[in-house]
């Protein structure tokens, strides 16, 4: 690759559902993505406005479902200049990317964004990004990597490996799939591990090349859906029955876990992929007794409280380490701990 | 008196307002007397029916306000054969008792009962209010008297005095107003304090020759708005404009903390003045977590949470001693130390 010319990096950002553990805000017709958690802006917005065209990026490419198209195209702050490849099924993220990567000329630098986290420091961000970007350029299919601050139980980890002269990456060692907590404490400990943070920067030919090694059927059969599909103005419709046979994988166990070229760039940059409403409340500014108001709410003589309503008024009195939620006609109370098992409750699952 | 000739209790129920601090099911508009808070039955309609005539109770007479007059007629059981006294305006408790023994003969025995208590134990109650009422009959100005079971700084205490000879009664050495933390602490050690319960049983003539002694304004003035007001059907209207002119003074303050006469009776009948969120919790059956439900609700890993809804599902995870009530558009979290802060929300201020 030309190490001289600037590298144009492509966001492909992958909008999917979830977020039943952010039930009642996140429900299954209004999912995470497409809500305003944090500040005024939806997380898959802001996703879309950390890649600008001032700073470098090429428009981006989005792959969602068809439920979701309709958020997609009213919260996309350019929707004219964004290709959409709508799944006509989830088939998780081996797929969706294999998917972005045929839509795209080989020597485009794909950046993988999820468009559910949040990130703090966008300048951190992009820097890590264009990084990743010019190691992707040299056939390198890299993850950024975020510094671990808790034993989470919740995230992949990356092992570090040795350094990549020229470059701030490394190698990637192990890719370590969500360990249980004396797992992650060690982890911890030793320094040398990194959480996963499913953002990837990839040379879509390389990515496609990697994919065919070690997982020939689902190359082969997204192949198959995109040759098949057909496109509707900016929307790209993978082939249904072609794409219904596409086994549903990772791209953590598909690829990087058995690739020898997986590296990875550091990212300090302020990172949570909100994966309940504990690390939202993390993510938040709070005010000096550590609480949050987002709503009609009045608090008195409490602690890390975090009160979020659409309509009515939240009183809440000599609590602490407490999280109180109202969306239409559903209250979620919880506690810190409480809040890893919100998305068992019956009203999460019997949505 | 006669000690043969069985007495005639003439049940005295005053209505006010108030329960600030059951906010937000309590409102000014309609108050917790009226409330359904435990069971089925309001806390007003289970006072009226502790004294039915079946157990040798007089129809009772109810002191309320204009404001409260449609909830009382639709609240009592046998409303016509009651006599409602309505009062022009609230002048506490002293005036309230009065104006019903001047329109009551001079020898019936007034049960004076608050209709914002909950008592658990009706036969003791009743073997309570009898014994009271023995012992009003020899013009004793009678309290019943509740054992304490916590230093409470919200009750006035009585001191016992001496037994009386032959009744279950003893003389009262002295009322304490609402005692600070120590001194509750201090009584409760010395062992010879009850709560005052606000239950009183008098001879009529016997309670208004005592409010003539210590507050003849009081009686005069009284007594002027009893000789000009009148009765429509049940009701009794006091004239608004002499009424106006009644001190507005407790009856503790007025008359118990004055006389020479004051005696009590020791009831053990599960008595709780519902004064806040926790007492209502206490006094209600939970389950084996010490959960108590209300409405659409589902708890996971709680215990000691307290859960009321008039609607919306309440979903509670992880919480250890909480109260969560919904009403309408308001939502009230608190713990059982801050329940007695709730009567200070805007919510609650501001209605």
């Amino acid at each position: 690759m030309n190490e001289i010319a600037p590298v144009v990096i492509v966001p492909v950002i992958l909008c999917g559902g979830g977020g039943t553990r952010l039930w009642p805000r996140s429900r299954r017709h209004k999912p995470k993505p497409f809500l305003p958690l944090v500040g005024e802006t939806t997380l898959f917005s802001a996703t879309v406005l950390r890649c600008p065209a001032e700073e470098g990026f090429a428009d981006p490419m989005v792959v969602t479902g068809a439920a979701h198209l309709g958020f997609v195209v009213e919260q996309l702050p350019d929707a004219g200049r964004t290709q959409i490849i709508v799944e006509p099924e989830g088939r998780n993220t081996a797929a969706a990317i294999a998917l972005a990567a045929l839509r795209l000329p080989a020597d485009a630098i794909m950046l993988v964004c999820p468009s559910d986290h949040h990130i703090g420091n966008v300048a951190a961000f992009r820097a890590a990004a264009r990084e990743a970007a010019r190691l992707a350029g040299d056939d390198w299919l890299v993850s950024l990597g975020i510094a671990p601050t808790a034993p989470e139980t919740g995230y992949g980890y990356l092992r570090q490996g040795d350094a990549i002269p020229g470059t701030a990456g490394r190698k990637v060692d192990r890719f370590v799939e969500k360990p249980d907590l004396e797992r992650a404490k060690g982890f911890l400990a030793s320094g040398g591990y990194a959480w996963n943070g499913g953002i990837f920067a990839f040379r879509a030919g390389a990515f496609l090349d990697e994919l065919e090694k070690h997982r020939p059927q689902i190359a082969a059969a997204v192949r198959a859906a995109v040759s098949a599909g057909h496109a509707e103005g900016q929307c790209f419709y993978p082939d249904a029955a072609a794409f219904a046979a596409v086994p549903g994988e990772s791209v953590d166990y598909a690829v990087m876990e058995n690739t020898g070229r997986a590296a990875m760039v550091l990212a300090d940059m302020a990172w949570s992929d909100i994966g309940n409403w504990q690390a939202l409340h993390e993510a938040l500014d709070r005010d000096g007794d550590g609480n949050v108001i987002a709503g009609r709410a009045e608090l008195r003589d409490c602690r890390n409280v975090m009160v979020m309503s659409d309509g009515p008024r939240v009183s809440v009195v000599g609590a602490h380490d407490l999280i109180v939620v109202v969306d239409g006609d559903e209250v979620l109370v919880c506690t810190p701990e409480g809040a890893q098992s919100v998305g068992k409750l019956s009203g999460a699952v019997n949505q």
